[in-house]
């Protein structure tokens, strides 16, 4: 049941995103092909089924919902800049600016994290009160002192030793608060009551948080291929981690206490959230 | 009494900027480095005036205003990197690349973006049909359709020879689209009509134009000091221009043409348009 209802956000997903006018010059090719590289869609599905579980229909908030996949997309291009991370490769492809060149990355980026406010104001996707609240906290979770603020915290910690609460911080801002305003997004504009919001905030919380624990952990048990990244290579840049200062044993534990936190949290939305709950275990459990 | 006006403008506009909540932060100084850069603040100027011709009030709708100033502000920025036109100065002062380094002049282009729309959703500027709509406006006037994609289209014609109808296309990208949503911002969010709405827009598009011609004039005819970049640079750089494709004295009729233009374009707003007409008197007499 879990796999056919997330296969479902998926298709929808990738379906709006085949039929979004890209044309054939070359910045909306080099948008498009960060964009369908893959992965999990984990923004847009917490969104859609957030919506769900407080009775509303995906389908309708599913411009808003995708728009979260756009500015999780333009984030990564800019990460992997050589005056960022620096990284040649991404899910096993080569990374958006050894195609298509620096200038154009930087570019693509741009285009993406604008045309995602578009589509956050598409027309009837919500009440519009509701779509603008959504829209200043989607900014304010991808700004400065959310997503970027992050980002740029990550780059002057490196080479730096952090513990465990700097690392939690970091965290926060650079992947939580996306994630965490994913839930949001989708019970605000399905039109949830601010309990429920409140459930969604606390369980994607937990979740992110859970979300890079298993990141670190699958960094070192885990196998290249299926990471599309070279496994361990945190650790050989010298990067603190979870496993790094907790070993692993005490990452895994810490996991399981956030997606029990998680799953707790989610009990005021009822069977509504069934697809929540085991979203949390899929975390848990994913081998990439 | 244009002096006057302007100079209330840009007052409100320092004041709005300085008065948000920066904080020390290395990626706040960085954002608010290059937002306190100076220049002519054409953008919002057009957006308060737009709105005071329509009869609204622009102290209601200065969030959204200031908007476009920040997203002026993040293209600078990330036209300035190496990876894209290399400049080390802008303004007289260093890019901002060259005081905080390649990375967090990336980020904090994309933090300035970000905040515009936080910006742009402000509660209470207008009604949210409203600014729904000008979200939307603004992110297709800066997005891939409009002055990335013209950013794109320069880049991708460096080295060739442009003629003066791809040069028009690339400026109605780059600068033209956001000039003339900016004018347009004003009115819609003020509550003008869709007639003013449009002859705010025929004005605006107008003046972008002569706004650019009048920049390749200067670069010829000005003083490197008024300019703060060397003058002749473009030329140097073997940049197709309005003045190498026209000859200065055909550049110099162009510019008029088009001033007269938004002016004329300005008679449906009656007396409410007095500034935005000596605006493009201003526009075309400008030395710097």
């Amino acid at each position: 049941m879990f796999k056919v209802t997330y296969q479902r956000y998926l298709t929808m997903i990738e379906q709006f995103l085949a039929q979004l006018p890209w044309d054939k010059e070359i910045l909306n090719q080099s948008m498009y092909y960060s964009l369908i590289g893959g992965g999990k869609r984990i923004r847009p599905v917490l969104a859609l089924a957030a919506a769900e579980a407080v009775g509303g229909d995906p389908e309708t908030i599913l411009p808003a919902a995708v728009s979260l996949e756009l500015i999780h997309t333009y984030s990564l291009i800019h990460d992997d800049l050589p005056a960022m991370d620096n990284d040649d490769y991404r899910r096993g492809r080569l990374s958006n600016h050894k195609v298509f060149g620096e200038a154009n990355a930087i570019l693509a980026g741009d285009a993406l994290l604008t045309y995602a406010f578009e589509l956050l104001a598409s027309p009837g996707t919500s009440q519009p009160e509701r779509q603008l609240r959504i829209i200043r906290e989607v900014a304010i979770a991808a700004g400065k002192d959310g997503m970027v603020g992050g980002q740029v915290a990550d780059v002057a910690g490196e080479g730096k030793t952090l513990n465990i609460d700097e690392i939690e911080e970091i965290h926060k801002g650079k992947t939580g608060a996306l994630l965490t305003v994913s839930a949001r997004l989708g019970g605000i504009l399905a039109g949830g009551t601010e309990p429920q919001v409140t459930a969604l905030s606390d369980y994607a919380q937990a979740l992110g948080l859970a979300f890079q624990i298993k990141d670190d952990i699958l960094d070192v048990v885990g196998n290249s291929e299926m990471l599309g990244k070279p496994a361990g290579s945190d650790l050989r840049q010298g990067k603190a981690t979870y496993v790094s200062l907790l070993g692993l044993e005490g990452a895994e534990h810490q996991l399981h206490a956030q997606i029990q936190k998680a799953q707790s949290a989610l009990k005021p939305l009822h069977e509504g959230a069934i697809f929540l709950n085991e979203l949390a275990y899929f975390i848990e459990q994913r081998q990439h």
